[in-house]
């Protein structure tokens, strides 16, 4: 299944993917040394709430504390000597940023790190401790873009771009077990679920949600995957997500951040009840998908509620 | 080694203990199927803080959110069913109270739950939602015990020792590698360290602690245990067990109660620092003993600071 193309691109049947199982299979490989084996955690309590068995994969415990090193150390191993000899350089509010900061230390190599004045202190910090070099930028886009790409130009370091990016893309849905794949939107941010009922990507002018790592955009390689390979995505407002963020700490012991928390508030949603994939499964894997959160910005979530 | 004697002691050269190899490896087959197997963290930024390489064996993500039902498990699947039938109680203001009413939900026979009215709010809780029955007592050791005896009395409950018991000892120093066993007191509660020092067990006219779950006392199953068995006890203070909550939450995202970081506070302390123990080891193991914490409360702590 799959073959290269001159872009780097794989095809499978019609459509061509950014990434398929033979490329992920090679990141596996290129990754291992540099991650953690995450662990999968459950707890009846919660599946009593739930109504299902849940389990929960913990890439809060990953290396920089999210899910994010894999494509990160994916990409920066992937360069040649004389790619990484120069750096690399991204724009990111948080895990990526610092996943791509401890990735170019891994592999002894400068990392520029364009990081918008609205990122939370604690992935600034994260960024920091790993040695990362921080340019800031204003909070748009279009700035974070422009910052980088000057950056680029004068160090000539590669662009590990944070989301719409063939090495960093996790397609799901290769297993053999029938699998129902959803994503999770805060409705502040449902530029994946606003495409997908479109069938073309759909931008959003701004977004406003307390999950500050998933304010991101389709870019043109990740949204085939998800038109294609997702089958629903499930929104949840800022309340949802406070409270499974909540029930994280309390009951699974989890300190998760609002973006990690957010598959859990799916899988709890009236909307997720509703689905066919919620009456055709009896297990539900979720992806805590990262943990960094300043614990003063946590407790005020907790206490405007 | 070890024997069984008529009071169910055992004994190892000279000295009887409550707990051989023998009775660990029979709770452990015993307790397998009521308990999870937890995983095991580490992280190298906490690994740079402390200057060794340390191992967080998270009980915290422990059924009913810590070790305690590991032991309360063992003492309630151990009565036969003649004992069992007439129902378990016990008197606790935490973790082996909720453990002890769910091993009991377990086993299916009813659970007396002895309860201090400084009790946390969410330990409560998790007595409650296992279906234990809680009767409130005064704060004093002698209240809970004089509540405990009287419901003993009522119903024919067989009392499940909240630490003197031999089914709930958990002896370490057993493995054929060389092994340094240190403990971990707050100074508000270093009875354990007083006892040492005075070669008998000491017992503190009352506590003063954060660390809600290192109230209780040593009893004379135990006392053999500390005295022969235990290295060293390092004593931290309050201060230095809520540095390294936060530790816990924002490095190891892990959820932790104060009990539970006591031991990374000792593993980062001076006292631990100028030990032979921290001297002739490379490798520290740490048990995060648990995970039940009121969020309202952590946040106070962390802002008193």
């Amino acid at each position: 299944m799959g073959s290269r193309d001159g872009s780097g691109g794989h095809s499978t049947e019609d459509q061509v993917y950014a990434a398929d199982i033979q490329s992920i299979r090679e990141a596996q490989a290129r990754i291992a040394p540099y991650v953690h084996r995450t662990p999968v955690l459950s707890s009846t309590s919660i599946d009593a709430i739930a109504g299902k068995q849940l389990f929960f994969k913990c890439e809060c415990f990953q290396k920089a504390g999210a899910f994010k090193i894999r494509g990160a150390s994916n990409s920066i191993f992937a360069l040649d000597d004389e790619q990484a000899s120069k750096g690399v350089v991204t724009h990111s509010s948080g895990n990526h940023a610092a996943a791509v900061a401890l990735a170019a230390k891994l592999r002894g190599i400068p990392a520029h790190i364009v990081i918008p004045r609205n990122a939370p202190a604690c992935k600034v910090e994260n960024v920091k401790r790993y040695g990362g070099q921080i340019i800031w930028s204003d909070v748009s886009i279009e700035s974070r873009e422009s910052v980088c790409k000057k950056v680029q130009e004068e160090t000539g370091a590669v662009l590990i771009h944070p989301f719409n990016n063939k090495y960093t893309i996790r397609r799901p849905g290769f297993d053999a077990q029938p699998l129902r794949m959803c994503g999770a939107e805060p409705k502040g941010a449902d530029d994946s679920a606003q495409s997908k009922a479109a069938g073309k990507i759909i931008t959003l002018p701004s977004t406003n949600t307390i999950a500050d790592g998933l304010r991101a955009f389709l870019g043109d390689l990740t949204w085939p995957v998800v038109r294609d390979l997702v089958d629903d995505i499930i929104v949840v407002d800022d309340n949802a997500i406070v409270d499974a963020m909540k029930m994280c700490y309390e009951i699974l012991k989890v300190a998760v951040e609002p973006s990690g928390a957010i598959g859990l508030a799916a899988a709890l949603s009236d909307e997720f009840k509703q689905s066919s994939a919620w009456h055709e499964s009896s297990k539900i894997g979720i992806i805590v998908s990262g943990g960094n959160v300043d614990l003063g910005v946590l407790w005020e979530s907790f206490h405007k509620r």
